[in-house]
């Protein structure tokens, strides 16, 4: 890493300023002249046919400047009914409780609420199911809506999964998508197996918890242009989502994004048409902010998962046989990560014989989408709880256990895939002194019991491609501009790349988000694919730009480009230091009145690359009150292959907040609904995160393993770190009370009743 | 011209729908939340001292959010006091009616009047020098500010002027730049001449008569940051302004320009600097959009000039000598095209034996910049009446004459540059028919008096350098993303020459203006620059982009490049239609999830050109009213080298409106300023510009002596048309009166008093 001067420092991220003194303007700050508040009505049953909608009385109302409900939705060509981010509103039949079924424009939000009041519906309720497992009985009633079901685009992009069946109608049972990956001979791997281990494994719903709700303005102009300014992961899959959506063609939208206040997957393009079709009918700008009950009722969460898993292991440490079937509950509408869930199930280990099978099951609940590491914690809770009970059952250390039986170079995994080289060994490794220390914690007196758990899994991740151009400015600096939202500290990390690559300070470099119209095409930041995907693009860039300046500056100082030395702020001789000439300089010479030479324009483009998947694991040390059952976490270790941190600072960040939002998972998280399908805990006070209160301070542990296709050796960092610690806790409190909780999340009456199981 | 599918055909304008429906957003139309009403105090006194500015009374209004003097103003490393642009308020001293001595903000238009109504002043007057001449007698007033004199940017840069020499103090007088030019022996020339002709020329100051005021909005962030909205020609010209005069650095300044309603040199960043100090003491956004009497008293008009002709010509029609001298006044600050003026004396004709003096001078009057064709009216009002007396003297055609001594290329001009190759003779050729035939109209019967005549000029303009991307949009479309402002319909031409490269239709390109943020750098809209400038970079944007694109679609072909056609939405291979691919399917393989390829971003910079002067020349056919001495324009022709017009409609249109300006500046402008400097007629019942109703259908010839350096041959456009024909009407005057009016505008009085010093 010596080599490098900028990559690998740990430094401040370049938009600190502003939001720590709140000047970042977030959607919800956003203000246009003349514009109106949106609101809509949720549907008030999980199933029910919509019989009548009558909108006049709101019509009606003073200070309401539009109502609209399905009916005035234009359909383009490439409108799918089947899709949740298509289906705007309800049409004939609402789908789950808090499904948009009309929307107003008011000139207030009082105004708002009271139109919304005002709109009656007449509806005629259906029998609703609300358990995946339940959903896959004949019996169960069926969720039929227009549109055929999609196959996940998470599920076709984010993994290289292979063999999805996308079932044609789901007249006869609500699975939309089914999986059956299988490798060697389970029944085989059994039969060598000296212990056989079988549980099922529940996660419920999460949500993302982005703290920033859903919030977005739409403004039309005569010509039929559109402008959304956004709080978005990816300003052109909006654009994408809105011209198919709204039958528009992309160059009639721009999208705008806002600063951002977290998104983990969840915020894409939701009520993007919404709010453009409602200010469309309203011939005004209008805003739309979710509230928090919205959020948690009627967004789009992690789907709910029943995973069995039955394994086979022999004395000597060698796991002989994984079968699974997974139960993935997508909601209302398909695409939940079904088939990462069956592939993470069979990833982190050798084993010769496997077989998942997979089902992505409709329920009358909210449709699901990403949230970090899509079906991570899922899969890991499941593989990572069982792997912990077989080493426990052949007596062998669980660090040891996994370490002997890590994914590596060439590990087929279940969809028939090779790993390529990836850092899972380097990983658990690396966490060694962790886990000694963890031990030697355990064995320290105390009131309560305590545990300790390890656990580890990893993502595949997205991988551009990306595109960045690079200027000098009049003042000497390098402006790079991309249309990338940061979300994480990723434009400090591009700075980073930058200015090493142009052999300047990061302070000399400002990276400027650009829009769908000014600027070129941009990946979504997901799939932890920014740093990775954009980084080789802004070294192109930066690269090019200092290949032009230094040609311009050799043509003005009489000598050749290799003769040059590029200082901060000025371009000499190497051994002629007295011959130089200023950036500021350079800057006249290209541009304007007096140029000389051409205006400098960096360029970089870079294509998709390799995948560049990152391994993490985690130790994690709890103590659980046995009056109680209520688990306290006292010491996370997170470890992750994160090829070559280009910020420190920022890359440790992350790895902490994927570790606090999987702790959440594992103890407190669960969108819990109530038999009518209504979330009972719609606020941030019943609905619990983990907050900085309920935890330790995060150690963190670095391990490179360089990817050779990304700027530098960087990997994709984001979402490794939300898997393994889900595992980890489970199996802490496991080791801590000597049992085991198989239904997510681990609270204290689940520690209570896994105690009285245990007797 | 028939190789060329797209370029040269007549088009309507891309912003057309936009603009008649009202949509587009002017200065004045540009709305922020919370947004303030900027107004300004101007001086009341032509030249004074200030003692004493009191604001005090009006802080304490309510409503005011800021109140700020010259105090207010930082002064940044590169503050130049000397400067009209840096000297945003008058310091110690006032140095002409209306410039601004103090500002507010307030919450509205009334309390802001208000306000300046509360702001006292004590004001020390002093004697103060209006007219030029006068101001160059050593009994004169001497007008002294901070900071020394500047050369004319415009007479650095937009002509290659020579041997300016900027006198370091103006204490004992106004006189602050000077020029001396000689070719050749003007006293053995005129010793050569059959006939001496010598006159003096009067044009007074003329306002650039845009339609939108000056309008700038300014809002400033905690980070020091500041965006201005302007209606400006040059978005990286105000933030270099800005950064000068406030101390910032560039990367400081965003500046985004709104639409434009006119600027024709005078929409630089003149108010700008003041905008922002008041936003900013504020800590609120600021508007600012000026009256038009703070217009016609305040801002930058273009100048009054003196000039003394005495020119030499034989009998055969040989020009012998031309001795000049130019008084040229600036107002309160330097910056006049003094040296253009002086180039322009002796540029359209071969002459052998040439002096020219040029003396720029101050005076307590707005100070001015450029307008059209800066100095152009100025110069061949003179020379064009000089040349035509002339002729007239020797009894030649006035055309003949000038076509028998109309430079070319390698003739002389007075600064000792030869001519490039020029079009002036193919020009004026290409008017002798519309002469003969405004001949034959002169012969009709009619109760007016008829005149017809004749004049050229020709103006250098500038010349890049440019910068442009293109990218392919989701829907197929080439967004075409550049910073320069659209003034003229230079879009809708760079949507064209884009067109042409890619082998697209014009329908298919999207041009996007980018801002000092989101863009590359990018000319100023000035100097006639945009096409000229801008083409190349824009073809060289558009060929890349479609290299790209054939490269990728010959991969996915599985053919060559060079084996495919390139339809309007779609790639096939020539010979075998069948074998294609569109471009929406293209764009998928190039972005996102699924890109084979890399994305797409063609990329233009073009260095400054060589010069590309135009000429143009104009017949002027006029009635006049023997009882009021009142001209009326009967018919107008105008010629122009456009080299190659990219589109016709819009060309023509620029020189059907240089016209309009010129037969205005000809007949109707003037700034009348009273004894104490105060504008009489600050208004546009009073100040009179030519309108519709006083114009016939202005005929256009469109000459093409390609320019190698433009995009298709294209050359500079704009600005030459409003060069002639301020000589054609003031010939045709003289032809139909059979006498000369020395002074501008032309108005009934001066005519019936030329006619009484005939006698």
């Amino acid at each position: 890493m010596s080599e490098h001067q900028i990559v690998g420092k740990p430094l401040p991220r370049v938009d600190a300023r502003e939001k720590v003194t709140g000047q970042a303007i977030y959607g919800a700050d956003f203000r246009l002249p003349g514009m109106l508040v949106g609101r809509f009505l949720g549907s008030a049953y999980a199933h029910a046919e919509i019989r009548r909608i009558d909108t006049s009385r709101a019509e009606a109302l003073p200070g309401v400047y539009a109502v609209v409900t399905a009916a005035d939705l234009p359909r383009g060509e490439h409108y799918d009914a089947g899709s949740r981010a298509h289906a705007v509103f309800a049409g004939d039949r609402a789908l789950f409780v808090g499904q948009p079924v009309a929307a107003v424009a008011a000139e207030d939000l009082a105004t708002a609420q009271e139109a919304l009041r005002l709109i009656e519906i007449e509806y005629n309720p259906l029998p609703a199911v609300l358990d995946p497992v339940q959903a896959m009985d004949p019996s169960s009633p069926v969720i039929q809506h227009e549109g055929p079901a999609d196959r996940s685009e998470m599920d076709v992009h984010t993994q290289q999964a292979a063999d999805v069946k996308t079932l044609e109608d789901n007249e006869n049972d609500n699975v939309v998508n089914k999986v059956d990956f299988e490798q060697g001979d389970v029944a085989r791997g059994f039969a060598e197996a000296d212990v056989i281990v079988e549980h099922t494994y529940r996660v419920p719903m999460v949500h993302q918890g982005y703290v920033e709700p859903h919030s977005q303005t739409a403004l039309w102009d005569s010509s039929g242009r559109v402008t959304i300014w956004i709080s978005t992961q990816g300003i052109f899959d909006v654009r994408e989502r809105l011209a198919e959506t709204l039958g528009l063609s992309a160059s009639q939208i721009r999208v705008i994004s806002t600063e951002i206040g977290g998104g983990f997957g969840g915020k894409m393009a939701l009520f993007a048409p919404l709010v453009a079709v409602l200010a469309r009918k309203a011939k005004r700008p209008v805003q739309l902010v979710l509230s928090r009950h919205e959020e948690l009722q009627a967004s789009n969460p992690a789907p709910l998962s029943v995973v069995h898993l039955k394994t086979g292991v022999k004395r000597d440490g060698t796991i002989t046989a994984i079968q699974g079937k997974a139960v993935v509950d997508t909601g209302a509408y398909s695409g939940a990560p079904m088939t990462v869930i069956c592939i993470m199930l069979g990833q982190a280990y050798k084993c010769a014989n496997v077989r998942i099978e997979g089902y992505e099951v409709l329920t009358n609940k909210p449709s699901v989408t990403a949230y970090r590491a899509p079906g991570g914690p899922n899969a890991a809770f499941s593989i990572e709880s069982q792997v912990d009970e077989m080493a426990r059952a052949i007596g062998m250390d669980p660090l040891e256990f996994r370490l002997r039986n890590a994914a590596e170079e060439g590990t087929m995994q279940p969809h028939g895939r090779a790993h390529r080289r990836i850092g899972l060994k380097e990983t658990l490794a690396a966490l060694r002194p962790a886990w000694e220390d963890a031990k030697r914690w355990k064995q320290e007196p105390g009131d309560q019991w305590r545990g300790i758990g390890v656990a580890c899994g990893g993502w595949e991740g997205g991988r551009g491609p990306g595109v960045a151009f690079m200027v000098l400015d009049e003042d000497g600096m390098f402006r790079l501009v991309c249309g990338v939202v940061d979300l994480t500290g990723s434009h400090t990390s591009l700075a980073q790349i930058a200015a090493e690559a142009l052999g300047v300070s990061p302070a000399r470099v400002r990276v400027v988000k650009s829009d769908t119209d000014t600027g070129p095409w941009a990946p979504m930041s997901a799939g932890s694919q920014t740093t990775y995907g954009m980084g080789p693009a802004v070294q192109e860039a930066a690269a090019d730009a200092r290949r032009q300046l230094l040609r311009y500056a050799a043509a003005y100082l009489k000598t050749r480009a290799g003769k040059l030395t590029l200082a901060d702020d000025q371009i000499y001789v190497t051994d002629k230091p007295e011959k130089h000439v200023t950036l500021k300089k350079m800057y006249d010479l290209a541009n304007g009145w007096s140029a000389r030479f051409k205006p400098i324009l960096g360029r970089g483009t870079a294509p998709r690359r390799q995948p560049a998947p990152s391994f993490a694991a985690c130790v994690a040390a709890v103590e659980v009150d046995p009056e109680t059952g209520k688990a306290s976490i006292r010491r996370l270790v997170a470890a992750q292959d994160v090829g070559q941190a280009i910020n420190p600072l920022s890359v440790e960040g992350q790895i902490q907040g994927g570790t606090v939002q999987s702790v959440g998972i594992a103890l407190w998280e669960e969108l819990a609904f109530d038999e009518q399908g209504t979330v009972r805990n719609p606020n941030l006070l019943d609905y619990r995160k983990a907050t900085a209160a309920d935890l330790p301070f995060i150690q963190t542990v670095l391990v490179n393993v360089p990817a050779g296709d990304g700027a530098y050796g960087a990997k994709i960092v984001g979402e490794p770190s939300i898997v393994p610690p889900v595992g980890a806790v489970a199996n802490a409190v496991a080791d801590a009370i000597g049992a085991r909780v198989y239904d997510l999340p681990i609270m204290p009456e689940r520690v209570w009743r896994a105690l009285a199981a245990r007797g």
